[in-house]
């Protein structure tokens, strides 16, 4: 873990009894919610549709997000507004700030909601990537194929997640067809990067510049979907204290205020020597609280949810300690009918996200394990 | 902490995406419905006028606890019902359990709401209590007086609660005027117990007889309001296992399904070789979750508020285990002023209630503090 000191003045605070705006009515909206009610404030939940955060908040408004006047009353209604996705279309989160404070902040929404922008601001940050090349057209395909040779991944470069809008082009691959089959859209062609493991950094910046980073933590996936995240990460001190400042690097470079999650791959090197060495390269960032944060519930002394709400409305940040070494395991789909036998293992500390249809590949919950420190 | 063996079937058990009925909008009907959100439950709250529970239930119920039509509609409406307050009328209860099945039961109620009734009952089971006299007028008064002796103090039998209903006779108090004091209603004088310290168990009961019981606390009071609880109580070994013993006998009998709560005092007798024994006197049951379990949401792997959820749903119990060793500080009135400076410190865990008005006596919130083993 990474804490910087902090200057914090409540004058500055929004108060307790004041109401958060949740763009979002997930399950990252409702423990969100959660978390700010613990903490004395209300809610209230703006989203297209009915969602697991209803279920939890004082208010709730059901519009699309390209409704202006509805978007214009709930921030009225409101004291800061926030999100719990990143693909806020970027007039929305204007029309929101015209009457009050959006945090994270535009910037962030337009540098992460484009993997092309995303990855040429990492760069420009001095902060590696994998190799990419802009894709407007099956030529542009077959231009980044022959820089960046195959297997190489073509991602759509807006409103992907959990794998989709994305393609793998292999050798053999009718680069027209692949390049049709992700809706002819803007893209961007990555190179595989041969990584060994798969880390994110979650961390949170205040609106004074106090940053503090939980421990970097190491996920598995599972068709895509993240399935354990475990903390800490088994990499060396060294890559974690670099993946800790990276995610400092990039706050800092978006004036962020929030909590903020960077997903980044391990790579090791292996030197004339045969020494291994360990080389961060970063894959996306997420503008908001993350799955692979959900184990700071049970197992750090602030959860990301809380500290998220502790950084949009102004106050201090907690401490980002964790309790011991820790193992969460999403629920997702048919796993949640294991409820009851894990109600009844000892220390597994269940949350489940009240959604109905146990659907496949539908995060349904998690458990987090906490386990004293080996 | 005290944990028994508990077999537990999913068959018995009411399932995620239930709804759990609560009578009662405070804030421990609000920690009740956080914590039953976080294990994907959805909540109804039931209260004459809307109050800090009410900002995150899933759906609220504003009537009358006499309104019939109204509790039975709400019975209607949830899968299991429960309180977050001991005076539940009697037929309140018993219409609202016509429909569905109330946890703690009728019982609980009944033993609980009536001083008279709650220390005849402990002592059948052989529990000691204060010594006590029922008193129904002036001259019942008299007669207890000159069984007990001055100090003694004169209670309501029901509604009392953080010391309204209670009057100390004193050595030259008039009899008449005391007793006219509280109402001229049906009392209990109870003799003054020399106690060193206040101690409670808070212990949970399951529909199959499980029984589980966090480490004995003890608390400070400040003009009769809870002010500090401390997790372990400074008593001695025995001690603890008779507190926590007393309480599943007290369980038990009740055939009590939930979080149940009781204060105790401690006694320090002298021997004739001058060492200190001590002794254990009841002093009130809640049939609820308790003001002095709240450290367990920060300080132990189950809180009170997840645990009353998992015994009403016939769920397995969650360990009781502390973190460490706990210090639960109420905020009262004006304390609430100290949010900001509290959000500051590290390892404090603040919580807030969403209360308006900061009047003096009103419970606004509380904060945690877990520290290591000593």
């Amino acid at each position: 873990m990474v804490q910087t000191s902090q200057i914090s003045s409540p004058d500055q605070a929004i108060k307790p009894g004041a109401t958060i705006g949740i763009l979002g009515g997930g399950q990252l909206g409702r423990m969100l919610a959660l978390a700010a009610s613990r903490l004395g404030l209300r809610v209230h939940v703006f989203a297209p549709e009915s969602g697991p955060a209803f279920d939890v908040c004082t208010r709730h408004t059901i519009a699309a997000y390209e409704d202006e006047a509805a978007l214009t009353a709930f921030a009225q209604a409101v004291d800061v507004v926030t999100y719990e996705f990143e693909n806020v279309p970027a007039r929305t989160a204007s029309v929101l700030n015209a009457t009050r404070v959006v945090r994270p902040g535009a910037d962030a929404l337009a540098k992460t909601q484009d993997r092309l922008v995303e990855k040429t601001f990492l760069n420009n940050l001095g902060i590696p990537t994998a190799p990419f090349h802009q894709v407007d057209d099956a030529g542009g395909l077959a231009r980044g194929v022959a820089q960046l040779g195959r297997p190489s991944i073509l991602k759509t470069r807006r409103f992907g997640y959990d794998g989709k809008g994305q393609a793998l082009v292999r050798e053999g691959s009718d680069l027209a067809v692949i390049y049709r089959s992700l809706g002819a859209k803007p893209c961007i062609l990555e190179g595989v990067v041969p990584f060994v493991k798969e880390v994110s950094v979650i961390a949170a910046r205040g609106i004074n510049g106090a940053f503090a980073a939980w421990d970097v933590c190491e996920n598995t996936h599972d068709h895509h979907i993240l399935s354990v995240t475990r903390a800490p990460a088994a990499i060396s001190e060294q890559s974690a204290v670099e993946a800790m400042e990276m995610a400092k690097t990039i706050a800092d470079a978006l004036d962020y205020v929030g909590v903020i999650a960077v997903e980044m791959f391990l790579v090791e090197d292996k030197k004339a020597d045969g020494a291994k060495v360990e080389r961060l390269v970063v894959n996306e960032i997420a503008p908001r609280v993350h799955n692979s944060g959900h184990w700071t519930i049970d197992g750090a002394v602030t959860s990301q949810f809380e500290q998220h709400i502790r950084a949009i409305c102004g106050w201090p940040l907690g401490s980002t300690r964790r309790h011991g070494r820790i193992e969460m395991t999403n629920l997702i789909g048919a796993d949640v009918h294991q409820w009851h036998d894990l109600l009844g293992e000892p220390g597994a500390c269940l949350h489940l996200y009240g959604k109905h249809d146990a659907r496949p590949g539908r995060k349904m919950g998690h458990v987090t394990r906490v386990f004293p420190e080996t």
